[in-house]
């Protein structure tokens, strides 16, 4: 009931590249791609190869590395001159979570001052290999405070994956699920498939199989119905941003899921690191939300087949207001309301 | 702005055959299917090639005169005990919808006493074609009630397809939309995919762009925060079944849809003919949810490519409480809270 984290890894440094598992291709094929330029490293956040906002933070942090060499290898000294364009590539390929602009922006910052470009590379590679370290303890934490928090809850629902394959670690949401196992806690999962792009179906799905961890899955439109039916005990799910007063930005239909929880009476958590949360952004209506491709929600097929033009809306987050949370399972403990004080306090800034 | 209704009809009967759309094809072909046997009306409703609770419960009615006469071809006298079994197949081809065993029932009451089969076949055709008048004159009046109730909302929201595809006429909640446009209303709508079968993605988008409503695709999670963003003016859903006291049985995913209207404080209309008012069944509770096939909601592709075991849980319908409904638009009129009593006035059972 744990997951093999590194067979193999979601992502990793090798000597001078990144090696992701391809995720789109995910459950029938487990394919490892080397990301190797940044063009290489923005494709594969953009088309969602790496996704999940702790690993994009790490996948952008590694990217800068990848950035260095680039410029490097072309003559340059890789100053801010030479980086400023390819990182701000890195940090905008996806808008919404914040921890890729959170890891890029550290990365950055851990090179100020030191001049040689070799001395910028190993700089750079030090700090993302912290974020990625770091980013796998508070996963480990998360398990724990979240197992402590949720010992009575035996159901969990959750939505898209915020799991082994979302983080560097055994997962945020499902960090609490494997953290519940691994404290012998008797645990199982309904995980909403989560249209259009089938993540909880493919991804959630597979880890949870492969950890031996019981699965059902269900169509997202479902579990408002499965929530007022008694089955579940707990909503849990991760994060893609986190304002500074608690609003929780997440994967589309997260929303839809805590508003069905509080009508049936189930309490609803975010796990999330705190890398996860910007202070920056005083609410949800600060957050930018990412629209996604048509075509991910209607196929070109029926497209074709359709007399006029039809119009999509495809979001690929929304916003769940502060006042439908429970708690937010952090690496330093469980938040409660009132969210606003309690992240300030977490963050040290009272 | 108006569907074409007869090009071809949802469904229509024809000498001694019923003849529909095959909407399992749709929108990719247009497929008329001829249904001669019992088997053949039984297999139609069950793989939904016709679905709508009013145009299955037409569809019934004309599948008993399919079993009168499958009966007199193989010599029988068509009689009670003939039909016994061929009417219980009928009626239990799919078990939520009240409209199908309530056609089926008011068909063989209007062969009671008829001793000759001929004359039992009369009746019967007789009765399921008024049937399907009747429902045709409903919807229209469903249109009218609709637009005047709400001729103040230019955008509707509704779920699965309760239009012309579902009905014998211009439909329920698309009756409504229809209905708005003939009234030279301004009106554009928000069809939400409605997984697993993608009922509104094929279906209602189908139809509307046919008849020329503008329609946005959205998927099924994103209609929360489609709901409080303010760009909608009104949900509009069909039924299956209306409990006595309100509660109304509709596609997977309408409880979802009425819980975050309540919250986003849009109002939340069921249209629906009588024949879907079950005075039999005093709530919700009562309602009998068809569970269907895993395979709808996981393709065998991802179900072979998934390491262990999955589990899927697959209701066909939800039971959306009557406290989160705004009106019910029936064929006599718009009936509000309290649904008890405004359902046994309208039924004249006071």
């Amino acid at each position: 009931m744990i997951p093999d984290i590194d067979s193999p890894p979601t992502l990793e440094w090798v000597d001078d590249h990144v090696r992701i598992i391809d995720q789109t291709l995910l459950p029938a094929e487990v394919r490892v791609v080397e990301l190797r330029t940044v063009d290489e490293v923005v494709d594969a956040i953009g088309r969602l190869a790496v996704r999940g906002a702790p690993a994009i933070g790490a996948c952008g942090a590694f990217g800068v590395v990848v950035a260095v060499d680039e410029a490097l290898r072309a003559g340059g000294a890789a100053d801010p001159d030479d980086l400023a364009g390819p990182i701000e590539r890195i940090s905008g390929a996806r808008p919404t979570a914040v921890n890729l602009r959170w890891a890029v922006d550290r990365v950055v910052a851990a090179m100020d001052g030191l001049g040689a470009g070799p001395d910028r590379r190993d700089a750079a590679l030090t700090e993302a290999t912290a974020i990625f370290d770091e980013d796998r303890a508070a996963c480990d934490a998360i398990g724990r405070h979240g197992a402590a928090e949720l010992a009575e809850a035996r159901t969990i629902l959750t939505h898209c994956n915020a799991g082994r394959l979302a983080t560097t670690g055994i997962g945020t949401a499902l960090g609490v699920v494997y953290g519940k196992a691994m404290a012998g806690q008797p645990v199982e999962v309904y995980a909403a498939e989560t249209r259009p792009l089938l993540q909880g179906a493919r991804l959630t799905v597979w880890e949870l199989s492969a950890a031996g961890v019981p699965v059902t899955l269900v169509p997202d439109s479902a579990a408002c119905g499965l929530l007022h039916s008694g089955r579940v005990d707990a909503v849990v799910v991760g994060a893609d941003r986190i304002a500074a007063n608690g609003d929780v930005a997440n994967k589309v239909g997260t929303f839809s899921h805590a508003v069905a929880a509080r009508r049936a009476g189930v309490p609803f958590y975010v796990a999330a690191p705190l890398s996860t949360v910007d202070p920056g952004t005083a609410d949800g209506a600060g957050i930018v939300i990412e629209g996604r491709d048509p075509d991910e929600v209607q196929s070109p097929d029926l497209r074709a087949a359709h007399p006029g033009p039809v119009e999509v809306w495809n979001p690929a987050f929304d916003v769940t207001p502060a006042d439908l949370v429970t708690g937010i399972v952090t690496e330093k403990g469980v938040l409660f309301p009132d969210f606003t004080d309690a992240i300030a306090g977490v963050l040290g800034r009272t």
